[in-house]
């Protein structure tokens, strides 16, 4: 499938095309492959860093003509192998691209390079009184990897995915071309969806290198409320029954047990170690005092142990803190293991029947695996806790998370919610969607990258190893 | 380019599976073109009611064995001429197809066939507590159809259009197959969006015959605020503020003086005319409260000459009654012309100079054309009413619309906000999107339906007459 000629020949001539800003070194190669879970790491040839939408069109052209894979890459932290290069090729590091192209205060959007990163652009916006909501678990991620894989987190519920916020994109296309996908009208019905195709597309389609985002003004008065709960379905109902009154919960958080516990430990807590849920109400003063009191009331009705609530900021960080800890307390909690974070996404009703019987499965092959959910859409991780060099252990988690998504595949959700197929879950998009969605998927991968050159081995193909 | 013989044996195998579910009646072929704006009618061979998703697929097989165009028909109710047949074929009436599949109040979702109306689907859903959002002017369209024409409403502001509400389609492909494009989880990261890519892809790559769609509570309470403002600068100015602080108001509507003319001869109404500015509030008690109050103080300092509002159901209707008869006012005051209505969507920071700009060429050029807007969003109408025997007067309206568009994309907005392009809007795609961007669509539809069979002559070739 190699062709070393061609790759050393593409070489040169982007070493003509970009100097410095192509490198081969194998530290460099490393590090621009998947890193941070046991997927194995597959290098590229080489790296580039472009630094605008004609250098990356000008390298996707160096690479179709020796028919060398391209792969972006953005801050890396993807977790299904989606920066992995199992055929090799180059790495098309966009990290250089940073620049914020322009903010409008009055129409709530910006236009950004592909590289530029979430905390950044936030830093940038806070003057304005703005942000941009989407929040993923990989705090800085770039917004042209959070685009690729579309990308979610904890205020996904009130602001939607990267799939709700983003107005357009420029890509460049397998062919060479730059694609705009739309104008900066907040709506449009001008045409096929080429924004939401590109959105979630892992560079398998399109090359994002700019993007223009919805921003959301900063919220008046937040508060936080943290309740523990008697069992998993009362925290699902007291979620259920939020969303069907109608409050407009920023967020809604739960943690199991066995999370709660490790959180105690890493930060010296006493928390009830039961389900426990962390809620955010964002608005105007009376707007989020009546929704705490009414979430209050569900809460309780549900089966709430207690409830605690806090407005001013230290408070409210205080409060939050077991689930701002909870990944960090999971490495703390088990030092020396390797910790690994998959995701599946179901519907509301059937979140407590799911997540109960994976810890119930995670117990009965003898794993340990925290959890944490954003519940109010059902979609929750599974943190599995192991060490790799157990291959019996290894594959008790490998059974353990096909299950998960098995069961979560029955009950009509999702095999990821927010971290996208990659190599990871190539496997089960066919179980989930029917050989007929594989085949229109593939029909338009074949139209648009008919050299199959864009991140070969994602997606549509299992590459896993 | 059609072939009359393929025709003729389609109709005969169509008649064998569907027996008296195919007609071929010059009045039923009409009634299922384009017969509401001044698009030439342009009407199908014969008219197909299926009534399950795989009769669909057997339709598709006879269609594409004979190389016959396909058109999906809703209600009817589209704009551009979506439901023409320019070169003949089959219009495949969904209308038949109108069960409510499952309604899950749970997890705020139902599945439902594309034949079902909206009016029907809410009336469905009231004793639930529930509703489907997206409210285009097109009251009673079919949901398949709000789904491929990407339509929205006065409540996309604040719940976003078809591409937000839906869930995940089912669909007759070309090759016949039947395509799901999603689980039932409300996000997920799994493959291609295409979802996303069906809504607003007017019957051109897929029939749509299922909807798995989101619902939102009925709100605890609705405040309606109407108030006259000096300018349509002013007009806008409000809604950026309310816009940039956070509140969520849930429609916002815009009807220019003219506009406001109109409403007063048809409902008999003292309103000022001059711009008007329509607002909804939903929520909480003390939130409404306190969005309205917040509204108001916005609204006085953006120029507002007063200030109405109303709480109970007879005194909402009562305020909002100008803006529910807009349409219906226009035909009123002019009684025996033509009305037709187009719209584009700009930035909303350029909404008021696109308005300005068309009310003046609107003068300029001797027309009559109200303009009602759902400036939340930056989408307005433009209703031209002209006789249709005048060619002179025809012409200056053709010029008018045109120039609107034209004014809409140099100000970085859209052909089309919510009516889609059809035929009536072909032409400017090119210039809203760029070479590349069409040459993706059509390499899309090149790999989604090699024959070309289903709607040709819309979207992405100009069959305009």
């Amino acid at each position: 499938m190699r062709d070393a000629a061609g790759v050393s020949q593409a070489i040169s001539e982007l070493k003509a095309l970009l100097g410095a800003r192509v490198e081969t070194g194998a530290a460099v190669r490393a590090a621009h492959a998947n890193t941070l879970t046991w997927i194995e790491t597959q290098p590229p040839d080489a790296v580039v860093w472009p630094v605008t939408t004609d250098e990356v069109a000008a390298v996707v052209g160096i690479a179709a003509r020796y028919r060398v894979p391209v792969i972006p890459f953005g801050a890396g932290t993807s977790l299904e192998g989606h920066v992995n290069a199992p055929f090799g090729g180059l790495s098309v590091d966009l990290s250089r691209m940073a620049r914020i192209l322009s903010v409008s205060a009055s129409d709530m959007d910006c236009t950004v390079e592909a590289g530029v990163k979430r905390q950044m652009l936030n830093a940038h916006l806070r003057d304005a009184g703005l942000f941009f909501a989407v929040d993923p678990g990989a705090a800085d991620a770039t917004l042209g990897g959070m685009a690729a894989t579309r990308a979610s987190g904890t205020n996904a519920m009130r602001y939607g995915t990267m799939r709700d916020n983003v107005i357009s994109l420029k890509a460049v296309m397998a062919n060479g071309t730059v694609v705009t996908t739309g104008a900066r009208a907040r709506k449009s019905a001008a045409g096929f969806d080429l924004t939401r195709l590109l959105i979630g597309s892992e560079g398998t389609l399109g090359i994002i290198t700019e993007l223009t985002l919805k921003l959301a003004p900063i919220p008046e008065r937040v508060l936080v409320a943290a309740c523990p709960l008697g069992s998993v379905t009362g925290a699902c109902a007291a979620t259920m029954a939020a969303n069907a009154s109608g409050l407009a919960l920023a967020r809604v958080e739960l943690l199991d047990a066995l999370q709660v516990r490790a959180v105690n430990v890493h930060s010296r807590l006493a928390l009830p170690e039961a389900p426990y849920l962390f809620v955010e109400i964002a608005g105007g003063v009376a707007a989020t005092e009546e929704q705490l009191a009414q979430f209050r009331e569900i809460a309780l009705a549900n089966g709430a142990l207690s409830f605690d609530w806090a407005a001013d900021e230290v408070a409210r960080r205080a409060l939050w803190r077991a689930r701002h800890d909870a990944f960090w307390s999971v490495r703390t909690m088990w030092p020396g293991k390797t910790v690994l974070v998959s995701d599946v996404a179901v519907p509301v009703s059937a979140l407590a029947q799911c997540v109960d019987e994976t810890v119930a499965d995670i117990a009965a092959c003898g794993l340990v695996a925290p959890i944490v959910g954003h519940v109010g859409d059902g979609n929750f991780h599974v943190i599995p806790v192991f060490d790799a060099g157990d291959s019996g252990e290894v594959t008790r988690v490998r059974g353990m998370l096909d299950r998960l998504v098995g069961r979560a595949l029955a009950l009509q959700g999702t095999c990821t919610g927010e971290h996208g197929v990659g190599q990871g879950k190539a496997d089960y998009l066919v179980q989930e969607l029917g050989q007929p969605a594989l085949d229109a998927m593939r029909a338009i991968k074949g139209a648009l990258d008919p050299l199959g050159i864009f991140n070969p081995g994602k997606i549509l193909s299992s590459t896993k190893v």
